[in-house]
């Protein structure tokens, strides 16, 4: 990397913890590759300091966007100044960025960019029954995604059923009976995703238990580190196509240079 | 420089404009050279944002210290929990870091990296009589460290009459007598420094006249780009010896080491 100037433009992907966060290695090389004077930086955020911290980077004259992650995916909606339609769909942000007017406009890519890796290892899907086990910040994401794609039924569970509850009122608006409410997977599911953080921890319990899908479905996980969760080793073993979390954010890279207005 | 991951400290280097600001291109490699995984970048921020963005700087958790530059040096002393000496004398602030009890202690070394500059050149201020142009934020912590290693008498001058007034002032407290308001530098100094931004524009006009110096005053200038202001060019032309803006930066690297708590 070139060492940063005083010209140097910034970015930041704000979170907590941060030290786990891949942006940085992803989004700087971007820059070089595509010979814009930029760097991005972890930046470490407690959830009671989001407030003061985001109004201080929205004034920062030479910062133009922001990247968002776990937990301040939903917290974040409330200070931006326009959401696009996932943003609306799924209530979260990933991604902000300055206007030419000043005002700050949010986004989230983590849905479009699980699709498209979806898509790209041969899994559309469209048409197809998915089940969504975790609506946070990400999964909601990933649920809207999904929906706009085509699935044709969407089973979300959550171990809070308010919050799971929540997902699918909003969802049920734009495709009303085609989403509802679920213990655990359907056992009919051709996808299943896992949207929890359940597998960032080796001695975490599995998010639900591949054993009982059917002998086709897909079991797709979001978690990037380790590569292959417990979760994918237990499908794998028993014969199920698995899909790992690394593709998500992969995917986003070309949806974060757009949106960012990278040349 | 390595590529910033999510484990890199960071360091910010505030003021307005930051295009020209040297701190990365002096910081960076030194962090580099101390195995030290950190990055520092330059931070635009407006006047009237300062409060704004300090206080969010502030709360994040991950960085560890901010330089301040044009114009921000006076008004940050206002948002530090603990100041230097330097700090209180000058009433400017150059260099904020975060205390392990997480308060913010501020500190000044414009002034000690000069000094350090102008004796690793052989001209030691103690026992001189020393003329100084500009009390802004540099110049007021310039003057200060004149007297801490022994400047004999100090003349202060600024379009300002209030602001150079108000440093002589300040620094008569602690040296009664010596220091004095000055329409223009004394003929008979020994140093005579321009600490005003004149001659960072080719342009600017002089910010005092060389040829009314005596024949061995020592013309120093704090600005680092050009490297050779039309002030030095004119002193030199005339015989004077000069001391560029340079030294005052280099000289305080060590100091932001130490100050930083870099291994």
């Amino acid at each position: 990397m070139p060492c940063p100037s005083g010209a140097t433009r910034l970015f930041a992907v704000i979170g907590d913890p941060v030290a786990q966060v891949m942006a940085p290695e992803l989004m700087n090389p971007l820059f070089l590759d595509r010979g814009c004077d930029a760097v991005l930086t972890a930046v470490e955020v407690k959830p009671e300091h989001l407030s003061i911290v985001l109004a201080g980077l929205k004034q920062i004259a030479n910062l133009d966007g922001i990247l968002v992650t776990v937990p301040h995916k939903f917290a974040v909606c409330s200070q931006i100044d326009a959401a696009s339609e996932a943003v609306t769909l799924a209530g979260s942000a990933n991604a902000l960025r300055r206007e030419p007017d000043g005002s700050w406009r949010g986004d989230n890519f983590d849905g479009a960019g699980f699709v498209r890796g979806l898509q790209g290892a041969g899994h559309d899907p469209s048409g197809k029954v998915v089940s969504l086990v975790g609506a946070g910040g990400a999964g909601v994401s990933v649920a809207a995604a999904l929906m706009i794609a085509g699935a044709r039924r969407l089973h979300v569970t959550d171990l809070s059923a308010e919050r799971a509850g929540r997902l699918v009122d909003r969802l049920s608006k734009k495709w009303p009976g085609r989403i509802s409410l679920a213990a655990a997977p359907d056992s009919r599911s051709d996808i299943v995703v896992n949207a929890t953080p359940l597998g960032l921890v080796e001695t975490d319990p599995l998010p639900f238990d591949p054993a009982l899908l059917s002998a086709t479905a897909v079991v797709a996980d979001i978690i990037m580190k380790p590569a292959e969760t417990r979760l994918l080793k237990a499908a794998a073993e028993i014969g199920l196509p698995t899909h790992p979390g690394i593709h998500m954010l992969t995917n986003q890279v070309e949806l974060y240079r757009e949106f960012f207005r990278i040349p």
